[in-house]
């Protein structure tokens, strides 16, 4: 006898056959009791159908120009798989209602197509929920102070449905996927991942930004902030399971560190190949260098995930940083034609053939000799480490990308992620 | 340098190519300097496209049940293709915004999948006008006191442009389709068929209710009701041709009876075979009995198009009247299971195979001899008339289906319909 919110992704909705089966599982939550809100995706594909149509009438120019009519295209996507859930649901005999983000309303600022959501108001949602309606609300959008429509990027439904749990005060915001849950490492990698039960929120945070697919990095970061409880788990399960088995399937993303999850000292080993790494050689060692390269490189446009600066060695250091694979002919082209001459460097050197990969844990704060286990781990396979960043809950190593499954599969047996924590 | 509204019809967006011919040709109207709003329809298919998939989340019920989803559902059709115009423009060098109904906002009644525009707010797209923009707005759609999205039904489109032109005051309403006017009779029966220059209001209106598809009913009354000049044309002339030849062509239906008007009689023949008629025999020619009849009908709604009743003899009298044919069952079923009992009628009869010819014109009002030259035709090629009916600038007769062509093409040219008025 809660208020819960669910969330289905575009998979979930994906053909009108698991609409329906959508609009089952809501029901049998319903009658369980609950004061149910839904945020579903628009049906897989169609976002993409529609942004093809978009390329098609305009092709020869930047998608920039066009940002505030591509929300405005894109948005329809979610209406249209929202209106159709609150059909199924009333064939199910329930009482249901649909909004759009404006319809609620779901308040961002104006920065189209990655817009953020600034306010929710939740009255006419409330006085649905008190009268007895399923109510569903379009993920993915809101609506900016000058009434336009305004998309908060792709994954962006479970920004949204985050939200909306956090603004109703939610019990628990239950995020349906095509996965049953968070596994210490990708089970295509690693077949003896594991799934946790319970993940922490910081951890979840760390795994989201390496690339754990499984939530959006935004919506866990909205989860922290609004102390939202997040169940992932699995749309594909029948719709008929028993509903306290389901309401405790999955993982749960936490917020409150029990003794259960202070065990495990390390949690999930992420990965990504998605990253390219930049060095400059020689270079003078005077205050603000950090700022001069880097500043020069968000000028532009360019994201910098890893930042490495070593100890000076006669007045000369080096510098290296990792950027985007996209991004890295023109983050290298940056720096000689520009930087590196004008800071005096010896040379610019890259490398895009690099992974990172990580071992994430909550428990690594109180435990030491954490990181020196994993380093000698890849020293046994005779993988050489690159660079190293750490933090509280997070040692991150880039590797040369062919070992990036060997590293992997080691470091999860080294930290004995396939056994159940006693 | 005027404001001008045009309206794009589905076949006209029917695909990115052609949203992209769309967009070419408005941006010729808007560099010869005039103010430009533009209504599109969905691409062609797209609605039925997505009440398709609402039919298949819930195959069982009447949609009747889900009027309000049905209406958050197909509104999208419209609020992507307008978006996709205004994404086309842009790419045509051209500055434009699209608006869906609730962003006008178009305020229209709570009459899901049949609304009715109560008023349009129009400060919000004077100010694009004003800052050089193109404006798109969605047609079909609206949005009620409540803020739930409303649709005005099939062809709703039409009416949404003719209601922006009255709003905005436009100087001409163009309503762009796949015929290139209107003809005084369908060419497809009549090769010498002709298209009209000029049509009045009142004989628009005739010829749209008796399904002339050229537009939609509603639209004429609405264009009458405010005095909106509108033009029928081609979206299939390249859109390159001169811009001065284009806003003479198609057929301007006009609300000033010049002289030239008065010189056709008739303008027209209009026909259709949707409906079927029934008839009461020997009723007791009572008061209220056109009233005990048609309002049994009308509260198990069936719509009632021709009703006759003659003279009375020996204190009986036959009461006939047409439906439309889907409906004929159902009527006839409700008069003789209830209505012919409780009346006391001797007989109920009807015929599904009929069909209605009509001729139509303004010049009708002010000529005799109008009706009996229509009768003689139909007579001189043998065809029984089995109903008549007559208003001020249209007579119709019911005659056996299978002389539709015979007859139109006989009154066809029984009124030199083929010859250029002198």
């Amino acid at each position: 006898m809660a208020l819960i919110v669910h969330k289905y992704g575009g998979t979930s909705m994906g053909s009108t056959e698991r609409i329906r089966n959508v609009a089952k599982r809501v029901a049998k939550w319903a009658r369980a009791g609950h004061q149910m809100v839904v945020v579903p995706s628009a049906m897989s594909g169609e976002t993409n159908r529609l942004l093809a149509l978009a390329k098609e009438v305009a092709p020869a120019k930047a998608d920039d120009a066009y940002h505030r009519e591509l929300d405005q295209l894109a948005a329809t996507g979610e209406q249209a798989s929202s209106a159709l859930l609150a059909i199924a649901l009333q064939a199910e005999g329930l009482a249901a209602v649909s909004y759009s983000g404006w319809q609620v309303a779901i308040k961002t600022n104006s920065a189209f197509t990655k817009a953020r959501i600034e306010s929710i108001d939740d009255a006419r949602v409330r006085a649905d929920l008190a009268a007895g309606k399923v109510v569903i609300i379009t993920g993915f959008q809101g609506v900016d102070d000058a009434g336009n429509v305004t998309t908060l990027g792709r994954g962006g439904s479970d920004t949204s449905a985050v939200a909306v749990a956090a603004a109703m005060k939610a019990q628990e915001c239950l995020i349906y996927t095509d996965v049953d849950g968070v596994y210490t490492t990708d089970p295509r990698v690693v077949p003896e991942a594991r799934r946790l039960k319970t993940v922490s929120f910081e951890e979840m945070l760390e795994m989201a930004s390496m690339g754990s697919k499984v939530l959006q990095i935004r919506s866990v970061e909205f989860a922290g902030k609004y102390k939202v409880p997040l169940r992932v788990l699995s749309s594909f399960t029948p719709w008929d399971i028993d509903i306290h088995e389901e309401a405790k399937s999955g993982t749960l993303i936490s917020f409150e560190e029990d003794e259960n999850m202070e065990q495990a000292v390390v949690s999930g080993i992420a990965f990504n190949r998605d990253e390219a790494k930049i060095s400059l050689l020689g270079v003078p060692d005077t205050p603000g260098i950090a700022y001069q390269i880097l500043g020069a490189v968000a000028q532009a446009n360019i994201e910098v995930d890893m930042i490495i600066q070593n100890v000076s060695h006669e007045g000369k250091t080096d510098f290296s940083f990792t950027v985007h694979r996209n991004d890295f002919a023109r983050a290298t082209d940056l720096l000689k034609s520009d930087i590196a001459p004008k800071l005096g460097a010896r040379q610019v050197i890259g490398d895009a053939k690099i992974c990172k990969v990580s071992i994430v844990g909550i428990g690594m704060r109180s435990h030491v000799g954490v990181a020196s286990k994993m380093f000698r781990a890849l020293s046994e396979e005779g993988i050489n480490i690159q660079m190293i960043s750490t933090s509280e809950i997070k040692t991150s190593v880039v590797i040369d990308e062919k070992y990036m499954e060997l590293a992997v599969r080691a470091l999860h047996k080294a930290f004995d992620l396939d056994q159940q924590p006693a």
